[in-house]
């Protein structure tokens, strides 16, 4: 089987030490603050990245257990196939969260939105330059559930 | 080291063949369609993901060589570090695209925006489920180089 080796550039410090303390399910906001210390090593790849307000986090679920192709999630009791969600459990254990970059102080990158366990690897880190408009997107199962909530 | 080992979901059917066929630069539009071609081991985790306008595609750039930590892209001639572009010469070589999904036939994905060439594996599949405003967006030295274009 073709495989590609990743490796951490960095890791989070985030106040959650367990899956059960960060907010999910329907309406879950992320404004928790944490850093993402980027590895002595990468430094020089931060050049200019103060500029930018949001960056993507590209990370791994190091602590999840297997995959499972469909499953339920805390936002809705049906079962949805995992690439229609944000499930830990995929087969490639990579998670993506847009956050603020508050400021950076040399290899510490202070982050306003972090989902992420203490200690979480990062592979990779990447400015968000554009955005699609909130009334262009279509939200499929995660609106019909918003509108059974009555929200 | 710690490593990661990833694996294909599926690959990208495009139009492009080499890199200098994808645009690139200040104001390139990204609007070619292609497919994506999920493994058929993996068809049931696209279960309801047919009601999404918009995904995350996290692939890898498996043509790409090396990684600059510091570097020169299309859009400046002035030189970034590599986590403040999207450079294909990162310490991992994954991609992130946002794309549009036209419409789902089984394992196929047919997608508006693919930037890959073709063949590309791809690694994860996520739904855009919330964007940033495009008035909330700071865009650091993009936004540099396209007011000194004039635009």
């Amino acid at each position: 089987m073709v495989q590609f080796a990743m490796h951490p550039v960095g890791h989070i410090r985030s106040p959650y030490t367990d899956t059960s303390q960060v907010p999910k399910g329907l309406g879950a906001q992320h404004t928790m603050e944490g850093v993402l210390e980027v590895l002595p090593e990468f430094e020089k790849a931060l050049q200019d990245i103060e500029g930018f307000s949001h960056l993507y986090i590209l990370w791994v679920f190091d602590r999840s257990a297997g995959c499972e192709l469909v499953g339920r999630t805390p936002a809705d009791d049906r079962p949805h196939g995992v690439f229609a969600t944000r499930s830990p459990r995929r087969p490639n254990p990579i998670g993506l969260s847009l956050v603020e970059l508050v400021r950076r102080d040399g290899c510490s990158l202070h982050l306003r939105g972090v989902d992420m366990l203490d200690g979480t690897p990062v592979l990779d880190i990447k400015p968000c330059t554009s955005g699609i408009e909130a009334e262009k997107l279509r939200r499929g199962w995660l609106a019909d559930v918003e509108a059974r909530a009555g929200r």
